[in-house]
């Protein structure tokens, strides 16, 4: 049993998935609490224009409050060099940059062509470098499991696409089913793919989507295979099974559970977790919160390791 | 990859945890439609006493109706020797019989020490061979990876009452997840264990809830360690998220396409199982049918194998 690594998006991917736009000040009491029950990492926000993501318009000032806390990693996601730099500027650790596996979602969402998305990867590489202080840079390969758009994209694609990363100047690559496309017997494959070409120390997080339900069955399969972080959102937050194309993260309070009920150590506390969902049901009380976990309960006799 | 057989037990499992009585032509079209999308095996129903489960009283005449498809596996639980007694009478080709690991549980639900549920294996059992056609009879250890009212359940009681059953006369011993308490690491671990104890070729398949969303990181376990049975409900017909005590069967629909996904074969074709769940709402207006990917529909580009 290992020690697993949850980073909370929640603040990043589900804010952006939903209308209403949360005060910055229920947004810092929302991190603090989930620093409190022991998250390490949270992306914290986006840097996009303001008139794209007006729910994250306020990132600067996020990474500002969660910096306060000493050791929790502030991850943000950049679209391009521009958003790096003011990633950087604002004092972000984690700089993570998409790049869709579909050239057509790529097209699409970003209007940007791999050839692009790279070109930026090495802007954004030497930028981090050249940082005053110690940043870290990852290439998320994004549809990496399928898309809504192109349907099936190969494995040789998503491999191709982290070796360039790589190259690129990325210190680690990432993927992400942004689809909710994933079975576990894919994402053992995928993994093990990219492990063989960019070797496994360069590809140790999974951002999955429960989108038809195979979220933490696709987990087991990372862990399988050596997977050692997981994006996951509290209350599953943006999600909505009724919309296929929305968020969907898996759920932040079931994948605790799991992974401590197997014995993994993930640092967090579950009772705190489960609380925390308090703040986020009063901040955003239109927006429905998701997870088996909170609504059955933890099981009688079930007790974390210290 | 290998073939796996969805045992399908809404009509059992289902019904007897909502209030609402099906009718009889309901669950002989629902069955009919099941038959048509491929299901090979369906637990139509439970003989127990009609005033304790009236959703239920209709069992033998469901089982003369699902008898009359060549092939279909048409399996009932039984609490006991006169339960199987009718279940023979009936023309029932499998019994279940349900055996909690937790003596609590035994005693509150069936008002039966263990011993006097082995008591009833026996005799079961040697009904079995002695009745005019081929039966097969499994001994389901129920409560098998935690239970609400004891708490922890140990592996080895699992196994003392696996190899018990085994020793009474079962052909086949069940694991149950009747609480939803289950995590893939117990999983694997207790299916091991039973599996030494009684050998592999005794212990094929599993009944697991999905009350905290573990139910298909579950299946994956069971998968890993050489389960090839997998009971589900449609729609999860009876689970409820908000009532721990609830059934909460997986998905059917989510479970065929998780294993169809990873190249798994079923034999169930996914776009008419999709269709059965109109049977289901029709017939059950005020229940509310769960199921991730009927919401989110089949990936773009997702084709089954002939």
């Amino acid at each position: 049993m290992s020690t697993i690594l949850i980073s909370e998006v929640g603040p990043r991917d589900g804010l952006q998935s939903i209308d209403p736009v949360m005060p910055l000040a229920a947004k810092c009491a929302w991190i603090d609490a989930l620093v409190d029950a022991g998250i390490r990492e949270i992306e914290v926000g986006s840097f996009v224009p303001a008139k794209l993501l007006p729910q994250l318009a306020d990132t600067a000032q996020v990474v500002a409050h969660a910096r306060t806390h000493p050791g929790l990693i502030v991850a943000v996601l950049v679209p391009n060099a521009r958003g790096a730099e003011n990633a950087l500027a604002a004092g972000a650790h984690k700089l993570t940059l998409p790049l869709s596996a579909s050239e057509t979602h790529s097209l699409k969402n970003l209007r940007r062509t791999h050839a692009q998305v790279l070109e930026d990867a090495a802007a954004i590489a030497a930028m981090c470098r050249a940082a005053p202080y110690k940043v870290h840079f990852e290439g998320s390969v994004s549809t990496a499991f399928g898309c809504t758009l192109e349907g099936i994209v190969t494995e040789a694609k998503v491999v191709e696409l982290a070796e360039k990363l790589m190259a690129a100047g990325a210190d680690e690559v990432g993927l992400s089913d942004t689809t909710g496309y994933a079975n576990p017997a894919q994402v053992r494959s995928v993994v093990r793919a990219v492990h063989a070409a960019i070797g496994a120390e360069h590809l140790t997080g999974l951002h999955l989507h429960n989108t038809r339900g195979l979220g933490l069955a696709n987990v087991i399969a990372g862990l399988d295979v050596g997977i050692t972080t997981f994006d996951a959102s509290l209350g599953g937050l943006g999600g909505c099974p009724f919309a296929p194309g929305a968020s969907g993260n898996i759920v932040t309070e079931d994948l605790v559970f799991m992974l401590e009920a197997m014995g993994h150590d993930t640092g967090i506390d579950l009772d705190k977790l489960l609380k925390v969902r308090d703040i986020l049901a009063a901040a955003l009380p239109s927006e429905p919160l998701y997870g088996f976990t909170p609504d059955a309960g933890l099981p009688l006799g079930f007790r974390q390791a210290a």
